[in-house]
Protein backbone atom coordinates (compact mmCIF):
# COMPACT_ATOMS: atom_id res chain seq x y z
CA UNK A 1 0.00 0.00 0.00
CA UNK A 2 1.41 3.39 -0.88
CA UNK A 3 0.15 7.02 0.39
CA UNK A 4 1.53 10.34 -0.23
CA UNK A 5 -1.38 12.64 0.38
CA UNK A 6 -1.06 14.70 3.30
CA UNK A 7 -4.93 14.83 3.38
CA UNK A 8 -5.40 11.08 3.65
CA UNK A 9 -7.30 9.65 6.46
CA UNK A 10 -4.93 7.62 7.78
CA UNK A 11 -2.46 10.48 7.73
CA UNK A 12 -4.59 12.40 9.77
CA UNK A 13 -5.97 10.00 12.21
CA UNK A 14 -2.34 8.88 12.37
CA UNK A 15 -1.40 12.69 12.86
CA UNK A 16 -3.88 13.58 15.65
CA UNK A 17 -1.87 10.67 17.91
CA UNK A 18 1.16 13.41 18.88
CA UNK A 19 -1.76 15.17 20.79
CA UNK A 20 -2.25 13.48 24.00
CA UNK A 21 -6.24 13.92 24.09
CA UNK A 22 -6.33 10.92 21.34
CA UNK A 23 -3.68 8.98 22.71
CA UNK A 24 -6.34 7.24 24.84
CA UNK A 25 -5.57 3.29 23.39
CA UNK A 26 -2.91 3.82 20.73
CA UNK A 27 0.18 5.67 20.26
CA UNK A 28 2.98 6.77 17.94
CA UNK A 29 6.64 4.79 17.88
CA UNK A 30 9.07 6.71 15.72
CA UNK A 31 12.42 5.38 14.30
CA UNK A 32 13.30 1.49 13.43
CA UNK A 33 14.49 0.62 16.83
CA UNK A 34 11.72 1.69 18.88
CA UNK A 35 9.18 -0.42 16.43
CA UNK A 36 11.43 -3.40 16.33
CA UNK A 37 12.00 -3.02 19.96
CA UNK A 38 7.93 -2.88 20.42
CA UNK A 39 7.58 -5.83 18.11
CA UNK A 40 9.97 -7.89 19.84
CA UNK A 41 8.13 -7.54 22.90
CA UNK A 42 5.29 -8.55 21.31
CA UNK A 43 3.54 -5.14 20.81
CA UNK A 44 0.90 -4.76 18.60
CA UNK A 45 1.48 -2.61 15.50
CA UNK A 46 -1.91 -1.64 13.70
CA UNK A 47 -0.28 0.29 11.07
CA UNK A 48 3.39 1.47 9.69
CA UNK A 49 4.08 4.38 7.32
CA UNK A 50 7.62 3.54 5.72
CA UNK A 51 9.79 6.26 3.47
CA UNK A 52 8.70 4.62 0.14
CA UNK A 53 11.33 2.15 -2.04
CA UNK A 54 12.76 1.59 1.99
CA UNK A 55 13.01 -2.13 2.84
CA UNK A 56 12.33 -1.20 6.29
CA UNK A 57 9.49 -4.27 7.78
CA UNK A 58 8.78 -5.50 4.30
CA UNK A 59 7.39 -8.31 5.61
CA UNK A 60 5.01 -6.74 7.94
CA UNK A 61 1.38 -6.68 6.83
CA UNK A 62 -0.51 -3.36 7.56
CA UNK A 63 3.17 -1.38 6.22
CA UNK A 64 2.54 1.62 3.75
CA UNK A 65 5.01 3.30 1.86
CA UNK A 66 4.92 7.01 1.78
CA UNK A 67 7.44 10.46 1.64
CA UNK A 68 8.87 12.30 3.80
CA UNK A 69 6.38 14.98 3.94
CA UNK A 70 3.86 12.18 5.82
CA UNK A 71 6.64 10.86 7.77
CA UNK A 72 7.36 14.65 9.40
CA UNK A 73 3.50 14.94 9.95
CA UNK A 74 3.15 11.87 11.59
CA UNK A 75 6.29 12.60 13.61
CA UNK A 76 7.18 14.97 16.40
CA UNK A 77 11.25 15.13 16.07
CA UNK A 78 12.96 17.80 13.54
CA UNK A 79 14.19 15.17 11.18
CA UNK A 80 11.22 12.59 10.48
CA UNK A 81 12.56 9.26 11.03
CA UNK A 82 12.28 6.54 7.97
CA UNK A 83 9.90 4.88 9.96
CA UNK A 84 6.57 5.65 12.47
CA UNK A 85 3.99 3.16 14.20
CA UNK A 86 0.69 3.23 15.46
CA UNK A 87 0.90 0.76 18.05
CA UNK A 88 -1.52 -0.12 21.04
CA UNK A 89 -0.79 0.71 24.77
CA UNK A 90 -0.26 -2.63 26.60
CA UNK A 91 -1.53 -3.06 30.48
CA UNK A 92 0.03 -4.51 32.93
CA UNK A 93 -1.08 -6.21 36.18
CA UNK A 94 -0.02 -5.50 39.64
CA UNK A 95 1.89 -8.18 41.41
CA UNK A 96 2.27 -8.45 44.88
CA UNK A 97 5.63 -10.18 44.65
CA UNK A 98 6.90 -6.99 43.29
CA UNK A 99 10.38 -6.29 45.41
CA UNK A 100 11.92 -3.02 43.85
CA UNK A 101 9.55 -0.62 42.93
CA UNK A 102 10.18 3.10 41.90
CA UNK A 103 8.01 5.78 42.11
CA UNK A 104 7.75 9.01 40.18
CA UNK A 105 5.53 12.19 41.32
CA UNK A 106 4.46 14.89 39.35
CA UNK A 107 7.48 14.46 37.11
CA UNK A 108 7.08 16.93 34.03
CA UNK A 109 9.71 16.54 31.83
CA UNK A 110 9.11 13.83 28.88
CA UNK A 111 12.85 13.26 28.26
CA UNK A 112 13.55 12.19 32.22
CA UNK A 113 10.69 10.28 32.19
CA UNK A 114 11.76 8.23 29.23
CA UNK A 115 15.57 8.52 30.37
CA UNK A 116 14.76 7.05 33.98
CA UNK A 117 12.15 4.14 32.90
CA UNK A 118 15.80 3.02 30.67
CA UNK A 119 17.76 3.36 34.08
CA UNK A 120 14.82 1.27 36.31
CA UNK A 121 14.89 -1.17 33.05
CA UNK A 122 19.08 -1.29 33.36
CA UNK A 123 19.05 -1.82 37.34
CA UNK A 124 16.07 -4.62 37.12
CA UNK A 125 13.80 -2.75 39.02
CA UNK A 126 10.01 -4.67 39.14
CA UNK A 127 7.84 -1.58 38.54
CA UNK A 128 7.25 2.00 38.21
CA UNK A 129 4.49 4.35 39.69
CA UNK A 130 3.49 7.43 38.12
CA UNK A 131 1.83 9.27 40.88
CA UNK A 132 0.33 12.52 40.32
CA UNK A 133 -0.08 14.64 37.61
CA UNK A 134 2.72 13.09 35.38
CA UNK A 135 3.93 13.65 31.92
CA UNK A 136 2.38 11.47 29.80
CA UNK A 137 4.44 7.76 29.33
CA UNK A 138 3.10 7.77 25.67
CA UNK A 139 4.55 11.38 24.94
CA UNK A 140 6.80 11.20 21.59
CA UNK A 141 9.91 12.62 23.70
CA UNK A 142 9.25 10.19 26.76
CA UNK A 143 9.27 7.32 24.50
CA UNK A 144 11.88 8.50 22.32
CA UNK A 145 14.01 8.82 25.73
CA UNK A 146 13.94 5.47 26.75
CA UNK A 147 15.61 4.31 23.79
CA UNK A 148 13.60 1.17 22.94
CA UNK A 149 13.53 0.09 26.50
CA UNK A 150 9.56 1.14 27.20
CA UNK A 151 8.44 -2.55 27.49
CA UNK A 152 11.43 -3.56 29.63
CA UNK A 153 9.77 -2.81 33.18
CA UNK A 154 5.95 -2.43 33.58
CA UNK A 155 4.76 0.92 34.39
CA UNK A 156 1.62 1.88 36.78
CA UNK A 157 -0.45 5.05 36.87
CA UNK A 158 -1.86 5.93 40.32
CA UNK A 159 -3.83 9.00 41.18
CA UNK A 160 -5.29 7.98 44.54
CA UNK A 161 -3.41 8.13 47.34
CA UNK A 162 -5.57 5.03 49.12
CA UNK A 163 -4.66 3.19 46.75
CA UNK A 164 -1.11 3.97 47.33
CA UNK A 165 -0.90 3.23 50.57
CA UNK A 166 -2.72 -0.53 50.22
CA UNK A 167 0.09 -1.28 47.31
CA UNK A 168 2.83 -0.38 49.51
CA UNK A 169 1.67 -0.64 53.30
CA UNK A 170 4.29 -3.54 53.51
CA UNK A 171 7.19 -2.03 52.08
CA UNK A 172 10.32 0.32 53.24
CA UNK A 173 9.33 3.03 52.00
CA UNK A 174 12.29 5.71 51.05
CA UNK A 175 11.60 9.62 50.43
CA UNK A 176 14.40 10.60 48.46
CA UNK A 177 15.03 14.61 49.74
CA UNK A 178 18.08 17.01 48.57
CA UNK A 179 19.40 18.01 52.14
CA UNK A 180 17.35 17.08 55.32
CA UNK A 181 18.41 17.19 59.23
CA UNK A 182 17.09 13.74 59.61
CA UNK A 183 18.26 11.89 56.44
CA UNK A 184 20.81 8.72 55.80
CA UNK A 185 23.27 8.65 53.13
CA UNK A 186 23.09 6.84 50.08
CA UNK A 187 26.07 5.55 51.45
CA UNK A 188 24.89 3.97 54.83
CA UNK A 189 21.42 2.92 54.37
CA UNK A 190 20.03 -0.34 55.84
CA UNK A 191 17.44 -2.35 54.81
CA UNK A 192 14.91 -3.80 57.26
CA UNK A 193 12.12 -5.15 54.82
CA UNK A 194 12.71 -7.43 51.86
CA UNK A 195 10.52 -5.09 49.34
CA UNK A 196 10.51 -1.25 49.13
CA UNK A 197 10.05 1.92 47.01
CA UNK A 198 11.71 4.48 46.41
CA UNK A 199 9.85 7.94 45.94
CA UNK A 200 11.02 10.98 43.76
CA UNK A 201 9.68 14.41 43.51
CA UNK A 202 8.72 16.65 40.89
CA UNK A 203 11.95 18.77 38.97
CA UNK A 204 11.14 21.82 40.22
CA UNK A 205 9.84 20.93 43.55
CA UNK A 206 10.26 17.52 45.20
CA UNK A 207 8.11 15.46 47.04
CA UNK A 208 4.67 16.43 47.99
CA UNK A 209 4.30 16.45 51.73
CA UNK A 210 1.60 13.71 52.23
CA UNK A 211 4.25 11.43 50.31
CA UNK A 212 7.04 13.07 52.52
CA UNK A 213 4.82 11.95 55.68
CA UNK A 214 3.83 8.62 54.12
CA UNK A 215 7.86 7.86 53.88
CA UNK A 216 9.27 5.25 56.42
CA UNK A 217 12.96 6.99 55.74
CA UNK A 218 14.76 9.96 54.04
CA UNK A 219 17.74 9.35 51.86
CA UNK A 220 20.09 11.90 50.52
CA UNK A 221 23.04 11.47 48.37
CA UNK A 222 26.03 12.93 49.87
CA UNK A 223 27.20 15.86 47.82
CA UNK A 224 29.41 19.11 47.97
CA UNK A 225 27.55 22.05 49.75
CA UNK A 226 28.40 24.32 46.91
CA UNK A 227 25.81 22.61 44.53
CA UNK A 228 21.97 22.99 45.35
CA UNK A 229 20.80 19.69 43.35
CA UNK A 230 21.23 17.23 40.85
CA UNK A 231 19.46 16.75 37.75
CA UNK A 232 16.84 14.50 38.45
CA UNK A 233 17.37 11.72 36.19
CA UNK A 234 20.98 12.05 37.60
CA UNK A 235 19.60 11.51 40.90
CA UNK A 236 17.35 8.27 40.06
CA UNK A 237 20.57 6.81 38.63
CA UNK A 238 22.21 6.97 41.27
CA UNK A 239 20.18 6.10 43.79
CA UNK A 240 18.66 2.96 41.64
CA UNK A 241 22.61 2.03 41.15
CA UNK A 242 23.45 1.86 44.82
CA UNK A 243 19.95 -0.12 45.67
CA UNK A 244 19.90 -2.32 42.25
CA UNK A 245 21.51 -4.96 44.76
CA UNK A 246 19.26 -5.47 47.79
CA UNK B 1 18.55 53.18 30.31
CA UNK B 2 15.15 51.79 28.24
CA UNK B 3 15.63 49.91 24.63
CA UNK B 4 12.39 48.79 23.50
CA UNK B 5 13.35 48.56 20.08
CA UNK B 6 14.00 45.08 18.35
CA UNK B 7 16.14 47.26 15.81
CA UNK B 8 18.27 49.12 18.28
CA UNK B 9 22.40 48.03 17.92
CA UNK B 10 22.69 47.28 21.15
CA UNK B 11 19.79 44.09 21.08
CA UNK B 12 21.57 43.31 17.21
CA UNK B 13 24.38 42.81 18.83
CA UNK B 14 23.48 40.83 21.92
CA UNK B 15 21.10 38.79 19.80
CA UNK B 16 24.07 37.49 17.88
CA UNK B 17 25.45 36.34 20.64
CA UNK B 18 22.88 33.33 20.17
CA UNK B 19 25.23 32.00 17.31
CA UNK B 20 28.43 30.27 18.01
CA UNK B 21 30.47 31.89 15.45
CA UNK B 22 29.63 34.99 17.27
CA UNK B 23 30.46 34.39 20.97
CA UNK B 24 34.52 34.59 20.54
CA UNK B 25 34.84 36.61 23.88
CA UNK B 26 31.17 37.36 25.09
CA UNK B 27 28.23 34.97 25.57
CA UNK B 28 24.52 35.13 27.17
CA UNK B 29 23.26 34.09 30.85
CA UNK B 30 19.45 33.57 30.63
CA UNK B 31 17.41 34.41 33.52
CA UNK B 32 17.71 35.44 37.05
CA UNK B 33 19.43 32.39 38.41
CA UNK B 34 21.68 32.25 35.97
CA UNK B 35 22.54 35.71 36.34
CA UNK B 36 23.19 35.95 40.45
CA UNK B 37 25.32 33.05 39.94
CA UNK B 38 27.73 34.54 37.50
CA UNK B 39 27.96 38.06 39.57
CA UNK B 40 28.79 35.88 42.60
CA UNK B 41 31.49 34.01 41.05
CA UNK B 42 32.95 37.47 40.01
CA UNK B 43 31.75 37.06 36.24
CA UNK B 44 32.20 40.15 34.27
CA UNK B 45 28.87 41.19 32.90
CA UNK B 46 28.87 43.99 30.04
CA UNK B 47 25.41 44.45 29.57
CA UNK B 48 22.07 43.76 31.14
CA UNK B 49 18.67 43.48 29.98
CA UNK B 50 15.67 43.21 32.18
CA UNK B 51 11.73 43.57 31.78
CA UNK B 52 10.35 47.10 32.03
CA UNK B 53 9.35 48.21 35.67
CA UNK B 54 11.00 44.87 37.26
CA UNK B 55 13.09 45.57 40.29
CA UNK B 56 15.67 42.59 39.25
CA UNK B 57 19.36 43.98 39.49
CA UNK B 58 18.22 47.46 40.27
CA UNK B 59 21.74 48.26 41.62
CA UNK B 60 23.63 46.98 38.27
CA UNK B 61 25.26 50.05 36.30
CA UNK B 62 24.71 48.96 32.27
CA UNK B 63 20.76 47.69 33.12
CA UNK B 64 18.76 47.97 30.49
CA UNK B 65 14.77 48.12 30.93
CA UNK B 66 13.50 46.66 28.20
CA UNK B 67 9.99 44.51 26.84
CA UNK B 68 9.81 41.49 26.24
CA UNK B 69 9.37 41.37 22.43
CA UNK B 70 13.41 42.35 23.00
CA UNK B 71 13.59 39.61 25.41
CA UNK B 72 12.53 36.80 23.24
CA UNK B 73 14.63 38.29 20.59
CA UNK B 74 18.11 37.88 22.66
CA UNK B 75 17.00 34.29 24.35
CA UNK B 76 16.51 30.83 23.22
CA UNK B 77 13.77 29.66 25.57
CA UNK B 78 10.22 29.48 24.71
CA UNK B 79 9.05 31.33 27.44
CA UNK B 80 11.74 34.44 27.33
CA UNK B 81 13.16 34.99 30.99
CA UNK B 82 13.01 38.18 32.35
CA UNK B 83 16.46 38.72 32.47
CA UNK B 84 19.02 38.27 30.05
CA UNK B 85 22.64 39.77 30.32
CA UNK B 86 25.99 39.50 28.71
CA UNK B 87 28.95 38.30 30.23
CA UNK B 88 32.28 37.74 29.44
CA UNK B 89 34.03 34.30 29.13
CA UNK B 90 36.70 33.36 31.94
CA UNK B 91 39.96 31.54 31.22
CA UNK B 92 41.21 29.03 34.17
CA UNK B 93 44.50 28.12 34.62
CA UNK B 94 45.54 24.75 34.30
CA UNK B 95 47.10 23.41 37.72
CA UNK B 96 49.01 20.04 38.29
CA UNK B 97 47.45 19.49 41.53
CA UNK B 98 44.12 18.74 40.29
CA UNK B 99 43.51 14.98 41.38
CA UNK B 100 39.97 14.02 39.75
CA UNK B 101 39.39 14.92 36.43
CA UNK B 102 36.80 13.88 33.63
CA UNK B 103 37.33 14.00 30.30
CA UNK B 104 34.07 14.14 27.70
CA UNK B 105 34.89 13.45 24.30
CA UNK B 106 33.28 14.58 20.97
CA UNK B 107 30.00 14.89 23.11
CA UNK B 108 26.61 16.73 20.86
CA UNK B 109 24.41 17.11 23.18
CA UNK B 110 24.37 20.83 25.34
CA UNK B 111 21.99 19.48 27.54
CA UNK B 112 23.94 16.53 28.61
CA UNK B 113 26.96 18.66 29.07
CA UNK B 114 25.59 20.89 31.30
CA UNK B 115 24.39 18.44 33.50
CA UNK B 116 27.33 16.71 33.98
CA UNK B 117 28.90 19.76 34.71
CA UNK B 118 26.39 20.35 37.52
CA UNK B 119 27.24 16.82 38.87
CA UNK B 120 30.95 16.95 38.48
CA UNK B 121 30.93 20.06 40.68
CA UNK B 122 28.43 18.40 42.86
CA UNK B 123 30.96 15.41 43.51
CA UNK B 124 33.94 17.84 43.96
CA UNK B 125 36.16 17.24 40.85
CA UNK B 126 38.49 19.50 40.07
CA UNK B 127 38.39 20.06 36.14
CA UNK B 128 36.43 18.94 33.16
CA UNK B 129 37.80 18.54 30.14
CA UNK B 130 36.64 18.77 26.83
CA UNK B 131 38.40 16.70 23.80
CA UNK B 132 37.54 16.68 19.97
CA UNK B 133 34.60 17.85 18.76
CA UNK B 134 32.15 18.99 21.66
CA UNK B 135 29.41 21.30 21.59
CA UNK B 136 29.98 24.79 22.45
CA UNK B 137 30.06 25.16 26.29
CA UNK B 138 28.55 28.87 26.00
CA UNK B 139 25.51 27.42 24.19
CA UNK B 140 22.27 28.76 25.90
CA UNK B 141 20.79 25.17 26.37
CA UNK B 142 24.23 23.83 27.86
CA UNK B 143 23.95 27.62 30.30
CA UNK B 144 20.73 26.71 31.15
CA UNK B 145 21.61 23.23 32.11
CA UNK B 146 24.11 23.79 34.27
CA UNK B 147 21.07 25.72 36.95
CA UNK B 148 23.91 28.35 38.00
CA UNK B 149 26.66 25.45 38.10
CA UNK B 150 29.23 26.98 35.21
CA UNK B 151 31.34 28.72 37.73
CA UNK B 152 31.72 25.95 39.94
CA UNK B 153 33.91 23.97 38.44
CA UNK B 154 37.30 24.90 35.61
CA UNK B 155 36.48 23.38 32.31
CA UNK B 156 38.99 23.19 29.68
CA UNK B 157 39.24 22.61 26.01
CA UNK B 158 42.12 20.74 24.57
CA UNK B 159 42.20 19.40 21.21
CA UNK B 160 45.81 18.56 20.48
CA UNK B 161 46.18 14.71 21.65
CA UNK B 162 49.99 15.32 22.48
CA UNK B 163 48.68 18.01 24.80
CA UNK B 164 46.36 15.42 26.56
CA UNK B 165 49.31 13.23 26.67
CA UNK B 166 51.39 15.40 28.26
CA UNK B 167 48.82 16.58 31.26
CA UNK B 168 47.73 13.13 32.32
CA UNK B 169 50.59 11.08 31.94
CA UNK B 170 51.11 10.33 35.64
CA UNK B 171 47.33 9.81 35.77
CA UNK B 172 45.64 6.73 36.14
CA UNK B 173 43.09 6.89 33.30
CA UNK B 174 40.09 4.84 32.96
CA UNK B 175 37.98 4.69 30.13
CA UNK B 176 34.39 3.87 30.24
CA UNK B 177 33.20 1.41 27.85
CA UNK B 178 29.28 0.37 27.92
CA UNK B 179 30.46 -3.65 28.18
CA UNK B 180 33.94 -5.12 27.91
CA UNK B 181 35.34 -8.72 27.97
CA UNK B 182 38.70 -6.78 30.28
CA UNK B 183 36.43 -4.29 32.28
CA UNK B 184 36.45 -3.85 35.68
CA UNK B 185 33.30 -3.38 37.43
CA UNK B 186 32.27 0.42 39.08
CA UNK B 187 32.18 -1.46 42.13
CA UNK B 188 35.46 -3.02 42.25
CA UNK B 189 37.50 -0.67 40.98
CA UNK B 190 41.27 -0.20 42.79
CA UNK B 191 43.09 3.32 42.41
CA UNK B 192 46.81 2.66 42.26
CA UNK B 193 47.23 6.23 41.86
CA UNK B 194 46.90 9.33 43.48
CA UNK B 195 45.40 11.45 40.62
CA UNK B 196 43.11 9.77 38.19
CA UNK B 197 40.97 10.49 34.48
CA UNK B 198 37.57 9.31 34.03
CA UNK B 199 36.89 9.19 30.11
CA UNK B 200 33.58 9.16 28.42
CA UNK B 201 32.75 9.03 24.44
CA UNK B 202 30.10 10.50 22.80
CA UNK B 203 26.07 9.72 23.54
CA UNK B 204 26.37 7.75 20.18
CA UNK B 205 29.70 6.30 19.25
CA UNK B 206 31.12 6.11 22.98
CA UNK B 207 35.34 6.84 23.00
CA UNK B 208 37.41 7.01 19.80
CA UNK B 209 40.24 4.00 19.68
CA UNK B 210 43.07 6.45 19.99
CA UNK B 211 41.28 7.49 23.91
CA UNK B 212 40.77 3.52 24.36
CA UNK B 213 44.27 3.05 24.00
CA UNK B 214 45.31 5.50 26.26
CA UNK B 215 43.47 4.40 28.77
CA UNK B 216 45.35 2.49 31.80
CA UNK B 217 41.90 0.49 32.31
CA UNK B 218 38.49 -0.13 31.38
CA UNK B 219 35.29 0.52 33.41
CA UNK B 220 32.19 -0.65 33.15
CA UNK B 221 28.82 -0.09 35.26
CA UNK B 222 27.59 -3.42 36.33
CA UNK B 223 23.76 -3.91 34.68
CA UNK B 224 20.99 -5.79 33.27
CA UNK B 225 21.84 -7.60 29.96
CA UNK B 226 18.21 -6.42 28.56
CA UNK B 227 19.52 -2.90 28.37
CA UNK B 228 22.29 -1.36 25.99
CA UNK B 229 23.18 1.16 27.68
CA UNK B 230 22.41 4.39 29.88
CA UNK B 231 22.07 7.64 29.08
CA UNK B 232 25.56 9.70 29.01
CA UNK B 233 24.43 12.12 31.99
CA UNK B 234 23.37 9.03 34.21
CA UNK B 235 26.52 6.59 33.28
CA UNK B 236 28.34 10.17 34.48
CA UNK B 237 25.98 10.96 37.32
CA UNK B 238 26.97 6.88 39.08
CA UNK B 239 30.81 6.73 37.97
CA UNK B 240 31.18 10.25 39.47
CA UNK B 241 29.47 9.55 42.56
CA UNK B 242 31.10 6.28 42.79
CA UNK B 243 34.67 7.55 42.54
CA UNK B 244 34.12 11.19 44.33
CA UNK B 245 35.85 9.90 47.73
CA UNK B 246 38.82 7.84 46.01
Amino acid sequence: MKITSLNNDLVKETAKLLQKKYRTDLFLLEGEKSIEEALEAGIEIIRLFVEEDSFLFSDFKNRIETNSSVLAKISSTVTPPKAVAVAKKFQYSWSSLFKKVLLLENIKDAGNLGTILRTAAAFNFDAVVLYGDTVDLYNPKCVRSTVGNLWKIPVFEITDFEELQDKFLDYQRFATLPKSDNSIYLSDYTLGKDKFLIMFGSEADGLTDSLKKFATENLTIEMSEKVESLNLSVSVGICLYKLQNL
